[in-house]
């Protein structure tokens, strides 16, 4: 016996009904699902904030889960409702672009969602969560076969990724993707493309200080650290980054080649 | 096999152990049960707001499902805890009006929950969703017959729900009932009973454009649009009508007929 | 068939992607386990409130439970994965104290986890739940022996729980271990301890007046009540005792014996 996993990702936030419909309406069509939340406080309408969401937990589940991902501010306009495969797992969502990141990593085959008998009717034009995507979950997870969904197709919603910018002199620019719940600020700089001896200016600040671990940096003073999420991070010791710099998602920085790291351990 | 859902609704929140801790009560019981939160960040004390959310919800979930609800502000006095079957649901509550949306819905059997050889003992005064609600919630996943737990009553205690009242001149006022996560103000007034051609005045501003989805909307401009909960809904376009209108629930509002929708789109 | 059950409690948060990728990563590993949350909003780096709770927890779950415990400010450095067992119970944590509690009720058997080959490959220096402590627990629940991971310990972190001391004159000094959602205000005076006829004296107001539950005090007057979690809590009826006090989590409070409780009800 198998209890197929069914991952729940939105911008609903947990002080409405609407995350624990979605379990009701998986549970309903699927029994014996499990259905994990990865998360519901993605900022409210912020797609690329759930692509990154989704980038950094999917492979984390067993083959086979099915990933509802739905930051939807389209709900209810002509924007599809989309299946993709991709790595052995299955990703129900709005082609909005919230898959932009499974797309950059992964060559899914995607699929535009036009069987309405496996939604939940009659279907609302502002809860698509509740009428499409979690019944369309509940029936993956129940094996229907991604085929008997809809049509494969190709032109689907890309959004851009804020990438590094090369400048002049050698220098990039970067950005900020992210802010964790403890203030740690995660760059769009990977690790494995920036590898050593830069600084980086954000918000007027030069920082050159690399720890191994949030614990070792010295009260106050930020550092840079390969964050676990594959990106340089900037972090504060048992502090806040974005506090202290007084910066947030879509801050600019500046990335500096030449200057040894300075270690903090 | 069958795995009973168990949902629970509580005004909890999420920051202490209280959510957790029924958790494991249930499971204690039926070890089998699959317990999904509903939510767990209904305002503090607010029994209305968790009959909405109740009622917005437990239809989706499958026959069978034994919903836990806890918004108790008179845990440990008199006040009797309670079960009730609807439409092959069964709800575990304190009966302090908590169900009564379903009351107003459906024609439950209500039981007094009276054999305390289904609670978690010792008994205390202040957490009865832990040894009370959730024990016994285990015991009806576990199959155990409504029955068994106490007497049938019919005096349990129904709250007023706010009602659209009509004025002279075939005006209406009505309420906000919620303010959703995105600031949408849901409306006590039903699209089946308000069908169309109105406007609506709240906060000193007149609103007569429909929608049929939140993203058709003009940016800044409020707009009527018919919920996925049943009702009307005052939203602005990927904002905040809450904000914009800088109002909340319980704010009144004038309902005037004879004016033509103006669509969006 | 057996349905093992793992419960998460951290300080992650549940902005972002941690809680969920724990699930993930237990479920990778023992497909059968049930996941459930204690919670995720245990305050930033507060070891000792993640103790607080789990001591408030664990003992509701069944027999065999395995539960996680991350509050891990110091991860990456060189402080220990340990593995606890007491009780028929299971705890997977970092050896920074987060098990005081348990330390201070059981005689638990701490292992510290040196196998390898139960983590996740590669070992990131920053988020040890994912690669540490979630597979670690999805082993045991997968019924893995504990002896299997490595050696017991004796030399685990203790932190000292903040007591009650004596005074002269018979008087104690004690101090708010927590504050919970409702803004109840749990001291560190265990109900069997001090029993009765005493005044607490908290922010300038003595308060000597008893109440069996939350309902019964009369408006905006904070009275004693023995609470749940076995410790005296200073409450007002359907408000805030923290607030209207404006104190928190470490503040001093003095017991006084010798006066009669007043009895609300």
């Amino acid at each position: 016996m198998t209890f197929p996993v069914v991952t729940l990702l939105t911008d609903f936030g947990l002080r409405d009904h609407f995350a624990g419909v979605l379990k009701g309406c998986v549970l309903s069509v699927c029994p014996s699902a499990q259905v994990a939340d990865i998360s519901h406080e993605v900022a409210a309408f912020d797609i690329l904030e759930g692509a990154f969401l989704l980038a950094q937990s999917w492979r984390y589940f067993p083959v086979g889960t099915v990933h509802v991902v739905v930051v939807d501010p389209g709900v209810g306009s002509s924007r599809r409702p989309i299946v993709a495969e991709a790595g052995g797992h299955l990703f129900v969502a709005p082609d909005n672009g919230v898959l932009t990141t499974l797309y950059a990593e992964e060559d899914p085959v995607v699929r535009h969602v036009t069987e309405d008998r496996f939604f939940h009717h009659p279907v609302s034009q502002t809860f698509h969560g509740r009428d499409i995507f979690a019944p369309v979950a509940g029936h993956l997870a129940a094996r229907v076969a991604p085929a008997e969904l809809g049509p494969v197709i190709d032109d689907f919603v890309r959004l851009q990724i804020p990438r590094p910018v090369p400048q002049e002199g050698g220098a990039w620019t970067g950005t900020i993707l992210k802010v964790d719940r403890y203030g740690n600020l995660i760059t769009n700089l990977r690790a494995t493309d920036f590898v050593s001896n830069f600084v980086v200016t954000l918000s007027g600040l030069t920082i050159g200080t690399l720890s191994k671990n949030y614990a070792a940096g010295l009260p106050g003073k930020p550092f840079l650290i390969a964050g676990s999420s594959g990106y340089w991070e900037i972090a504060v010791s048992q502090s806040s980054a974005a506090r202290l710099l007084n910066v947030g998602v879509g801050a600019i920085l500046t990335l500096q080649f030449g200057n040894p790291f300075q270690n903090v351990r």
